[in-house]
């Protein structure tokens, strides 16, 4: 993308991880796919756009094939075999999503506009393993259904390649990672660092730093502010109510609903959720995030206090057993459940599975849980991330999250010896400012311009970076 | 449903008109389906929840059938055949969709708990003409495609039966009411009143009233407060995203939109798109909505000072051409146009069938009309209704409907003779307040009651109406 | 105004009502001042205003003055001694105030140009009796601490004006016109109709044409929409926040707040409240406000529900003892009781009047309420209106009333034989329109005009009334 | 307060700094009045909470009184003469302000009571300078009206005390560390630690820092999370339409608006407006702020876009001449001026002192500049800070700084040797959090606690901190 080479973009199935290559004499970009298997994502893709063209796809997809893609004999149009999908056959299709897609992240596009002029990535060889949807494509290693067996024989297809060895990884969920450490650790030795976009994935590399056993420098993308405030507070204000409408057909108006968790994605849902004029209440562990729950006009509770009365409850706390069957005991009939934290353990789904009570699938995503005494309890996505399983990730928050992988990509490769250590690094904020302005031509938004005298005032470069390292935004 | 009939409520197709019946030797209800044709809905259902059940319901329903419900030979559980449908055998589960409508519709289960005791329907014998929904049912005539001619059919079939003759009109665009004056204008002789919830067919009834031709007193409940609320505002408010969304997965933050028209429908879909982070404008002929807009924080402007920046046009006027070719010729690439008015004729979609421009439909409801520099433009649902065809009407909204025909349907027929002469009517207040307090339970809502002291001082009753005729809420 | 006198404002003397008097030999427009005593106002002007100009104003005001400015010889600069005002000399000063009122009132001024060309209401002699403030000016009978008596003289020295009679009444209150009625009834012969703007007014004329005792034909401006919009949801959704500022400096993130009556009043406090941070509970006798309520967002509760816990309860009914003395003793400690509805008896502060309650002002119009225990309730303007008393009305919301006011002088002047019989009317709705459509300038907003062909399809005129009268609005 | 003095607060002049003292045999905070003179404040307290009070105090105050405090004798009513203020006489109606005010601010009266039995800072000798207000309140050097050489005077009054040294300082803008850098370098042989709250202050901080040249460790309290919050973007959101109403008595609805700068405080200026019916625009220089402004739907300009067209400019930036006198030529006439800024140059109102332009006093704060045309300007407060002159800060505010402080000097005085070097540091988390949680009673808001399991799964010890240090809330 970078160097010469024009897509990272695959063939749009949803929900799935990908190892992503690039092979060029110049410039090398290794991406396959492969499926995520159980492991829960810290945020993440639905079906819906891909399922939206489910028509015009059927025709040219069988359902009854039941060959596993690793058993087919596959070339595309070049007549390349280094790739492992359902079927080549639906690239046409599929470039045509990638042209689409294209349209609609114009920041990335001026991003590779540039890199083709400058190839910051001349040279690198990227292995990498993410979400693969109709925003990102190449030939890969992924498909739809993917077992665990699978998804680890996609990555190591990737990693173990005759004649070629990344020098970088680009990793979500530090699944790759782990791959390489435990399969592979001389490899190593040629790479100049981790790039990883989710809150597990940075997770682990804290822990492996903490342990003083990274030994490359690493990239935590997840943090960058922009990333952040998209993946999180703007994308949810809108996917907490695209996800409820679209399984339910509820309406908000007057509807009482607790939430759980008032960190980014607590106040997007909380925010919107408001703003359809529900009554909402929160719950918090954190004292500063309970007083901004306050000040922003929401009851802050114990969840026991409003069990009883409300319609709706959402988790937002990447925390585990939020939600227990105790609780689930003492809601009322209709009560609607659902997660939109990072793990699929916020509620405890497991204690539903008992004897006496029913369960009832009414749509797809939908489970209709029943208690002895008929009492309904409506259960989204078994307890899994709403917005990844009922709701759609908008193209333009994953040109954010790509700009800012490629960004911190660019800015690894080509730092000079001693910049990073073998540690966890922040996006600067120089890069993560520059994501934020490649993105302002779409709102047609005018950036002001620092006068010389006004920089010197502030003590700024008239370029940035605007703030101090602390500054919250 | 106010007799002694339970049920009132069909097989959920959704989108079509349906003759509604009661047949009982105390009081009768005559309800059957026919189909809606190609005119336009003031507002109307989608197809979105008998499209979430579509799997389930594929097995028992072969695509392939091309049998004409009106050939079939069918018989429900009872043994009758008066009725026609697409597949009785479908009854069971339309049962169960009716069950857990039920439950959502607690206000007219309240209703109907009454009527059992009272019967105020006793003796009535009810045509019917309305959408057919998940909520709505009972054996009726009405299936999913129907020609012109058949929806004329079924029509007749309701109205022309031997040895029952209705004495009450429930309908919906007023071509049932249009039927019998054409065909049976003796019946009128028999039937108590009309009751009528749309735009088109209350607009319809002045019309004979003002030509003296109205020969019964017709009930207007289009322009009930709690029908209109809700019916605009308030569904308005939440379907102008769900439509959005669902159609083009985009992300309202940041993006600027232009509202042609701040009635209700207006008011709703500008409250929500700001709320979710958009830029509105407003377009309006009206000085005094054009005020209020800018008393909620709209700029007011014409239509062509904004159209080649916006990335979103919507109408909700109840005009004609209030979207020309030649906005449509200035609008910017990927603009989407919708429309939520009453018509399929705010955006003039005939001009854009033109040779130089391409329609490539992108997937369900969504066209991109592209221009021969390659401009494309978002053509939603084909101009028609976003929310009749992209998102869905909650049940609480048909509930508040259907509860308002019920009454209106008792006041027409109980009033003693000379309450209501040859004319239209709004519906009594007591009786819109009625349906109200109906519905406050829903929310746990608690409603004071006035003293004596306290309604002597304001000279009212204590249980309503509470205000004057001309109060605007 | 209308005629060849240019201005028809005083002094600013707030919170006074003033007999309006136009003395010229084509259109005389007799303006006086008076103080309303101690009967309720609907809603009316604080004294901010003027109070910001007390420390300019002083010099020239010895405040040991103790003559009555009935005992004053007095002459303005053209030797008229026809008013009554504290002291003539400040006639400079308010002739600035005027001049910068006349700024902020573009609509009048409009209304005026044209009126300066057409004169509509050359003849006519119009007495009147409103609130003079620092935006309506001209020599009256009005000073700031009239006594009751002094009220009632102000009136009759206006009405009994030897060689002239009235033919116009502009009443707010109703009080001019019961004066008339029980004095000069024979004046009615001669007077072509009367503008009444209050509730109260407008009550008392009601009662009139019920009880067949009305002998002219009224016109009900307080109805018109447009006043109501500015009056009460527009005005109070800022004056509440300044009126509790102004008095309390607290702040309203977080704040339980409850507020009684859910009317144009109510939904204006709860909206600016809400957007400030603050939690609202709503109570309300009538369901369809109520319903209303809880689709914005608000508990719809009893009194009692919450009266423990809240920080704020603000009335908003128009009723009486809607706060008892039963649910002061349950407030908690702080707690801020205030009244924003239309009359001082919503709050029964008379109950507090008791021994065993310590009262205490710690500022202007702030009275901490002290209870045995030490609990103290902090009531504000002793219960009488908020913005009345702690707020001011803006120039804008005033120069609405003046030209929806003017233009009903104008239409009963001109009115054609027999279109006004003895009732009471709303003024025109084309009326109503244009007093909007003069104020849209202000906003720089930009009206859509109907093309033929739309027009024709909507049925409507070009020009307008665009609405039924039945519209909401 | 902490050790076993109890109060620190005194006579209520506001707008002033003062030196804090306590002079006791266990603990002392010397505490002492002095004026800020014309340097600009970062944020600050207005005039008016005792303006209210001016008529009840003007009886004791006379205004001819020219004597300086400085020459006066006065004694307290302990017999001490170590302060010096305008009349001690007033200190009855201070203590009484005083009592009022610990009553609104609970968490510190929590946090003084566990003090009493902890007594955290006995033997600590604190010396202190910052603003008095109604809610800091004891014997202190500081009146209201003090030059430039008084205000240093004060400072070294509490500085130079005879027999008494401090080992604490709590600045506020860093004059009172200034001074004794400059004139008593010796005394921070004994000095543990400095705590600074203000912008300028902490910004000197760091350049001594990096100059290697501070000398103790200091604690930048300015920049913890929950006094940012408040002093910015909550206490702004209300003070922003407090300090507009009380000087103009302007309609929000339906202004346009532009706001310079989109960091916490311009983010609360937006959010007010927009919530009160303005439209409102946004300049920023930071692409990331830039971009939350968009998805907070917010045209993003540049100042010169559009100062044609709006009704108010409000800079909120930190930095200067960011409106010229350029934009203040191109303004349309009654647009209204202010600051809500940290500094008084961001408007260039020097350039607005030219012959040609004339300046009108119309109220306190308020000056109209008027162009040879006839153009009027309103600027408030001649640019200086809006809400410091013409709004108040709310004392739930004030309690937030006082706890954060109080908070940093125990943390300072108590640290083990070695936890803190001579460096700038931030408030530890763990007590920023303890900030928030005193005061979550105020809100009746309940905290949920994480259980063992939970605790171990977050891995995070169960009272905090709950976030890592780069968390952006």
């Amino acid at each position: 993308m970078l160097g010469n080479r024009k897509k990272y973009i695959v063939n749009g199935n949803s929900g799935i991880k990908a190892q992503i290559q690039f092979a060029d004499q110049k410039q090398e970009f290794n991406k396959r796919p492969t499926k995520i298997g159980r492991r829960s994502l810290s945020r993440s893709i639905s079906q819906s756009s891909t399922d939206s063209y489910s028509s015009a796809a059927s025709y040219t997809d069988s359902s009854d094939d039941e060959t596993s893609p690793r058993d087919k004999q596959q070339k595309n149009s070049k007549g390349s075999s280094d790739f492992c999908v359902k079927n080549i056959k639906q690239a046409e299709f599929g470039r045509r999503e990638i042209e689409i897609a294209e349209q609609e992240m114009p920041a990335l596009m001026a991003l590779r506009k540039r890199a083709q002029g400058e190839k910051p990535l001349a040279g690198a060889k990227i292995v990498g393993c993410t979400h693969i949807t109709a925003q990102t494509a190449f030939p890969v290693f992924a498909w739809k259904g993917e077992s665990e067996d699978d998804f680890w024989w996609c990555i190591d297809r990737c990693v173990n390649v005759e004649g070629w060895q990344p020098n970088m990884i680009l990793d979500d969920g530090g699944d790759l990672t782990h791959w390489i450490y435990k399969k592979y650790p001389n490899m190593f030795k040629k790479i100049k660092g981790i790039v990883e976009e989710s809150v597990t994935g940075v997770h682990r590399l804290y822990q492996l730093s903490k342990a003083g056993k990274l030994c490359v420098p690493a990239m935590n993308v997840n943090d960058s502010v922009t990333k952040q405030k998209f993946d999180n507070l703007y994308c949810c204000r809108e996917s907490i109510l695209d996800g409820l409408k679209r399984t339910t057909d509820m309406m908000f108006g007057g509807k009482q609903v607790v939430v759980c968790g008032y960190g980014e994605v607590g106040k997007g849902c909380c925010a919107a959720l408001k703003a359809m004029g529900s009554i909402v209440y929160v719950t918090e562990i954190d004292p500063i995030c309970a007083l901004q729950a306050c000040m922003d006009g929401f009851r802050l509770v114990k969840l026991n206090e409003v069990i009883r009365q409300v319609d709706i409850v959402i988790t937002c706390t990447g925390n585990k057993n939020v939600v227990t069957r105790e609780h689930l005991d003492r809601m009322k009939n209709s009560c609607i459940v659902c997660n939109m934290g990072h793990s699929n353990t916020e509620i405890d789904v497991a204690s539903l599975r008992t004897p006496e009570l029913t369960w009832e699938r009414v749509r797809s995503q939908v489970d209709h849980v029943i208690w002895p005494d008929g009492k309904r309890i409506v259960l989204l996505a078994e307890g899994r991330l709403l917005n990844l399983s009922c709701s759609t990730v908008p193209t333009f928050v994953l040109s954010i999250t790509a700009t800012t992988q490629a960004l911190a990509l660019i800015e690894l490769y080509n730092a000079p010896e001693g910049r990073y250590k073998q540690d966890v690094y922040l996006l600067p904020k120089k890069m993560d400012e520059y994501v934020a302005s490649l993105h302002l031509p779409t709102f047609d938004a005018h950036l002001t311009e620092l006068t010389d005298e006004q920089a010197k005032y502030l003590g700024l470069n008239k370029n940035g970076p605007f703030k101090p390292n602390y500054y919250r935004y």
